[in-house]
C-alpha cells in the first residue's frame, strides 16, 4: 500500500524548489535564483518583457501533455513574443501554481522542458527566478525578458503599403495536432486519454508534437530586426486574426497569396499555436534566410486581411474567455 | 430577472483588456501594453526582476479582499522584492487567470488597486504588460522589474559579524489582521464572511488593512543600498524565518534585541506579510531615516537566529505547500 509518488504537498516548498534548481543548472545571471529578485544584464539599455500563462483545462490536459511538454511549451510561447519584438531572449521567470497532489516528477520534468526549450530555441536564455504557490489549478506563468542588441524594437504598427509580407515557421501544424488529439484521444465521455504513438502516421505525429512542443524560429526574430523588418508579431491566435491585428495597428491591409500558404490555405490562415513569426519588410529587402514571402501590404480599404486581393473574414481565432468550454477543452 | 453583472466570460478578452487598460492609464514605457512584449528603459545596464502569485483560497478570500485590495497587495508584495535588492521598481507585468463568471467590476477594481499601489509606494512604476487567461481558479501573478540607479544589488549574503541589524516598516501587524479575520469574520461552518468595519477598533482596523493592503516602505530599499547596506531582504514569511535565511546565506547569526521588537516580540518575530525591509549595515553607518536598529550580526555558532543572545527557534513561518488547508485558508 506504500505510495511511491512524492507529491509537492508532502515535500514542502524548499525541497520542491531545490529539485527544480537542480534541473535548471547554475545561473549565469548577475544574481540568479535564491535572492529576493534576479539581477540581469541589460547592457544595451533597454529590456523587452512579456508574460503568458498556461492553465490546466483551457490550455492543456495532463493526459496529452507531459511535464516536459508543458515546460517546453510555456518557454516557447513566451520566447516567441520576445523574438517578435526583434529581441534576443535572456531570462525566464517561472511562476507555478500547483495542487498539493502534484507529483514532484511532473514538476522536475517541467524544469527539464523549460531548460531544454531555452537551450534549443534561445541559447543563452535560462530560468533566472520564479515563484511556487499552492492552488487547486495547475498553472504555469512564464515571464520572458530579452535585449535588443542595438536594433530598434519591431512593433506591429510599422507596416507600409508595398511592403513584403513574410513568414518564418509553420502555420496550421499545431492546430492540426489539436484536432487529432480531440478526434482520436478521448474516451466515450469526451475525456482526454493518453496518446498512443503507434496510432499516428509520421505526419500526424509531427502535428501532435507541434501542438505539444512548438518550436518557433526564435533566432529569426532578431535576424528580421537586423534586416529592417517594418512590423512583426508571432502568430499565436491564427494567421488571419493576428494579421488583422498587425493590419489594424499599422493602418494597412495584409494581402496573402493563397498559393504561398501551402496545400490547405484555410488551415494555414486559421492556425496559430505554432508561433510562427509574421513580419513585413520594405519591397527591396533581401529576406533573412528562414523567412518566405506570403503576400504584400496594401493601403487599407476596409478589410484588414485579404487573400489574393479579396476580403477574408471567417471569424476564427482564439479568445480565452469565449473559445473554451470544459468539454471541448 | 435581468442579471446586471457583466462577467469576463460574457465580455470576451478584448473588452476585458480594454477596461483594464482604461484604468491603468497611458504608458510611459518605450513600448507599453498592446504589442507582443513591452520595451522598458534600463539605462543603468542592469535589470532586477521578480515574480509572485496570489491564489484564491490559499492566499486570499474574496469575502475579505476586494478587487482593489487584491490589485494593491499583488503590486505591493512584488515591489517589496525589488526594493529588497536595493532597486527602484519601474514596471509590472500582470498575468491574471480568471473564472468565466468573474465580474468585470472585480477586474477593473484590481487594475485600480495595482495603479494606486504603484503611485503610492513606487512613483514612476506602472503596469506595462500582462496576460489574461481563463481558469477555474482566480490568480494574480505579478512580475516586477526595477533598476539599480548605479548602486550594487544588495543580496542576502553580505551580512558580516558586527553589522547593525535594522528594520524599516511594520512586523506583526498584517499577521494580527489575519488572525482577526479568521477569528471574527467566518460563519459557523468556518466560511469567510464580509468584514464589518464597525465591529473593529481603530487598532484592529489598521491590522486588517495591513493584511489586505500592505504598504511596505519601497523607497527605503534604494535608500538602504545608497547607505551601504551589506545585506537586505523583505520580510514575507516571518521575521525570524526570513532572518534565518539571511543568516544562512551570509554564514552568520542574527541576534535580535527583544526590547526593539515592540510590545509583543513573539508576534513581531512570527509576523511576515507586512513586507518590512530587513537590512544589515556596517556598525559606523548612519541608518537611513525610516530604518531602526533591532539587533546585531554575530559570528555564526549553530543557531542562525538569536534573541538577546539566546537561540530562537519556534518553527513558525509560511510554506505554501505545508501551511495551507482549505478550512483554515
Amino acid at each position: 500500500m506504500a505510495n511511491q509518488v512524492q507529491t509537492v504537498g508532502e515535500l514542502g516548498e524548499a525541497r520542491v524548489l531545490a529539485a527544480i534548481l537542480d534541473r535548471i543548472g547554475s545561473s549565469t545571471a548577475i544574481v540568479g535564483p535564491g535572492d529576493d529578485a534576479a539581477v540581469l544584464d541589460a547592457a544595451s539599455g533597454r529590456i523587452v518583457a512579456t508574460v503568458d500563462t498556461l492553465v490546466h483545462g483551457p490550455d492543456f490536459r495532463l493526459a496529452w501533455s507531459s511535464g516536459y511538454d508543458l515546460g517546453w511549451k510555456s518557454a516557447a510561447v513566451n520566447l516567441a513574443d520576445i523574438a517578435a519584438m526583434g529581441a534576443r531572449p535572456t531570462a525566464l521567470l517561472v511562476a507555478l501554481t500547483l495542487p498539493d497532489e502534484t507529483p514532484l516528477s511532473l514538476v522536475t520534468a517541467m524544469a527539464d522542458g523549460l531548460r531544454d526549450a531555452c537551450a534549443a530555441l534561445a541559447p543563452g536564455c535560462a530560468v533566472q527566478g520564479g515563484d511556487l504557490a499552492v492552488s487547486p489549478t495547475l498553472t504555469i506563468a512564464v515571464t520572458a525578458l530579452g535585449v535588443l542588441d542595438g536594433v530598434e524594437p519591431v512593433r506591429r504598427s510599422g507596416a507600409r503599403p508595398g511592403d513584403i509580407v513574410a513568414l518564418a515557421g509553420d502555420v496550421g501544424r499545431a492546430a492540426a495536432g489539436l484536432t487529432l488529439l480531440f478526434g482520436r484521444f478521448r474516451d466515450a465521455a469526451g475525456t482526454p486519454i493518453p496518446v498512443e504513438a503507434t496510432a499516428l502516421s509520421e505526419v500526424e505525429a509531427h502535428a501532435v508534437a507541434a501542438q505539444l512542443r512548438p518550436a518557433p524560429p526564435i533566432v529569426l526574430g532578431p535576424a528580421a530586426a537586423r534586416a529592417g523588418a517594418t512590423a512583426m508579431m508571432d502568430v499565436s491566435d491564427g494567421l488571419a486574426l493576428d494579421a488583422s491585428r498587425l493590419a489594424a495597428a499599422s493602418g494597412v491591409a495584409v494581402d496573402f497569396d493563397a498559393s504561398a500558404l501551402g496545400a490547405d490555405p484555410v488551415a494555414a490562415l486559421a492556425g496559430g499555436e505554432d508561433h510562427a513569426l509574421l513580419a513585413t519588410f520594405r519591397p527591396a529587402t533581401a529576406l533573412p534566410v528562414g523567412f518566405r514571402r506570403i503576400g504584400a501590404v496594401r493601403a487599407a480599404a476596409g478589410a484588414g486581411v485579404l487573400v489574393d486581393g479579396r476580403p477574408y473574414d471567417d471569424g476564427a481565432g482564439w479568445d480565452p474567455y469565449r473559445g473554451w468550454d470544459a468539454a471541448q477543452g
